[in-house]
């Protein structure tokens, strides 16, 4: 089975795709996003994993768009625990650092551990995988990266200091995406994307088909239109999938008041890891 | 009056500030946004403009937990088209070009640009205003970078290419956060954040006190907290400020089935600009 991701080797998508599908599986790493749905799309992978919010970088919007674009269904979830690692070259010591370099993000969620180490240069980097390979591309032996355990074992780094991200709090939601879709009998869950039509209270309408069938929502989320500033699209997971008859009613019910209303796919409900 | 941003000089939170409040302010460009919400803090600057969301990345949670950290209040927003330009140092023409540099999320919103120009290399840099400061301080004359308008003014660079993002959806909506509130007498906004108690159609319940009097929703998101996946906290955004009795009566009401209710700012309505 072959997976893709979007990032360098030792990404935290590969951690995810290794996480959801196994260790057994082939990894794609590919450049961007729409590469990786082109992937599936064109059958050069039977699957993709995409991350989709961060609990505290947001959404990834444009993942939304490209499901929409392709409609390529969601065919499962998991939740990745970001944990940031201090790494460098083996035999390096944590006193001949005089450099440490990740992602922005990466950076400033390892604040109060950097903050320590206050004669320490940090330098901005365009990834956190790719910084782990820089060190041991450019054999850089006065330098440290901030990655994953996955970037540590890819590009045979120690590990000089775990976990040194201040909010553990940190963490990604991916999806799966596959050809066929694949609806579960029982834990499922469905994200769909809607419109509101230009009227007084359409959101709690909206929201009304679900309270009145007891359906329980997992994740609401508004998205501004640009320049109609009373529009609106409306991301939506709930539990319950299209083989539950009250959800299917309630999918039928939403489609009376929208405007618009696209389903992404009913999968099982994801784990934490 | 001093305005702190999180970027480099150049940033195109720099220009939210200048749009914002005019050219005569001063800048305090700052790391990260701690920092920013610290300056305020400390009467180090007179304000702080700080990215909240934008239409492709998402909500900026980070954003989130410092207003509710620092309890600093919202006084006023504005919404930044995103405008990425291709830029050089003067006298360098586009056949010059070997390599163009930029944030990832910059290089990957020009990408229908950048294909149409098959042999040049692409090279992620850790910011937009940082890859056009690079090219005038390591004097680069066979690299463009992607950027905003000010960084070519501030670096003094000409622009080959303007708005080459693929998606002229765009935009950021970034807040102003000072020490005293300011809250208007018409065209008000409301941004508040709160917390569900465990019960079913928690957050029907909870739309039902702003959709019984009227009261028009801009924002509503969802924001799951890890490993207790029933809990959740709402951003929300509505119309009319706190000198309006409905509002407050809304927001009396939503207390009272709440876990947890913080407003963030009572603000005149922004503009796009």
């Amino acid at each position: 089975m072959r997976v893709a991701f979007q990032g360098e080797v030792g990404a935290y998508s590969e951690q995810a795709a290794v996480s959801f599908f196994g260790a057994g599986i082939e990894l794609l790493p590919l450049p961007d996003f729409r590469s990786i749905f082109e992937a599936v799309a064109q059958d050069r992978a039977h699957a993709a994993v995409v991350p989709i919010e961060n609990s505290l970088a947001g959404s990834v919007h444009q993942n939304y768009d490209l499901l929409l674009e392709f409609r390529l269904p969601i065919t499962g979830e998991i939740y990745l625990r970001i944990r940031h690692h201090l790494m460098a070259l083996p035999g390096v010591r944590k006193q001949d650092i005089r450099r440490v370099i990740s992602h922005p993000q990466a950076l400033e969620q390892c604040r109060e551990f950097l903050q320590q180490w206050p004669d320490i240069e940090i330098v901005p980097y365009y990834d956190t995988a790719g910084s782990a390979k820089r060190l041991r591309e450019a054999n850089l032996r006065d330098t440290a990266a901030i990655a994953s355990h996955q970037a540590a074992l890819e590009y045979d780094l120690n590990i000089l200091a775990s976990e040194i991200e201040s909010d553990h709090q940190n963490f990604t939601r991916f999806l799966t995406i596959e050809k066929q879709e694949n609806i579960p009998d029982e834990d499922g869950k469905t994200s769909i994307v809607f419109a509101t039509k230009d009227i007084p209270g359409a959101l709690f309408k909206s929201l009304a088909v679900f309270a009145l069938r007891d359906i329980n929502l997992q994740k609401l989320e508004s998205r501004p239109l640009l320049g109609r500033p009373f529009q609106y699209l409306f991301y939506l997971d709930f539990e319950g999938s299209l083989r539950d008859e009250a959800c299917r009613n309630a999918l039928n019910h939403l489609g009376e008041i929208t405007r618009f209303l696209q389903v992404l796919g009913s999968y099982r409900k994801g784990q934490f890891v």
